[in-house]
């Protein structure tokens, strides 16, 4: 079922999933941020159908998110890697991750833990301002379209 | 159309995405940040069907991110308020919005300008590590189920 575009939208968010909102997107995406490189890899770490897995890949090349490069002639086949784009959306990726972390991990704890090789640690991000190098907490964000939570909220 | 689960999977991505990967649950929780919560207000809004609306709010309700209130008697009638759980989601729209305003966004910039109210700018944030507090570079990420650029791709 192809759903109506929201990516006409005045909204970045809204943008955004106009190619990223597919449900299989995002973990087509981290597939490739693991190192997945080739359509079988992907199609088996996912278990999803080859003819969705194609339209997927075909959506996030055509977009900037990945790249299709030959890696073998006779027959030439193709693997996807990330363009600056693609890598960038790590941020978004390390968010989700870490909001399911928090909010739906059962008692063993998160399914996966990722290490900030820069200092040896567990890798728990934290939104900070470019500018004052604060932690952007939802309360403080202000704007004549808000996304912040409303002070009464809380 | 009813996708099959991906909530399973031992991933906190993909089990996040089993709650808010339906392409409209990120736009309804940013019109709740931006402090719409009516039914009413949120229809007006997305221009969505009251039949999809009603069933993401009461999946987002069912998963704990929003609380359904009373907000008046006779006839009652409700509102849908953030619980700790879906402000703690900002995060995730904020990095989709980060991400938008800098790859789709038109001539004219992004849609939207967020203010940090802590500092007065505009918000632009970087994942941080709370541990040494240097931003997470996607390619300083490592795991046995890896999350980060492989080196090889730069």
């Amino acid at each position: 079922m192809k759903r109506s575009s929201v990516g006409h939208m005045q909204c970045s968010i809204a943008r955004s999933l106009d190619i990223v909102g597919e449900w299989w997107t995002p973990l087509i995406m981290r597939d490739v941020f693991r190192g997945m490189r080739r359509f079988e890899e992907i199609q088996g770490s996912l278990g999803i159908g080859r003819a969705v897995l194609s339209d997927r890949l075909g959506t996030l090349v055509e977009a900037g998110l990945l790249e299709r490069r030959p890696y073998q002639d006779n027959p030439v086949r193709y693997e996807y890697r990330l363009t600056d784009m693609g890598r960038d959306f790590s941020s978004v990726l390390i968010s989700l991750k870490q909001w399911g972390d928090r909010w739906l991990a059962e008692e063993d704890g998160p399914p996966v833990t990722l290490i900030h090789e820069r200092c040896g640690h567990e890798v728990e991000p934290i939104l900070t301002c470019s500018h004052c190098h604060e932690p952007i907490l939802p309360t403080e964000i202000r704007s004549p379209g808000r996304l912040g939570a409303d002070p009464d909220d809380l």
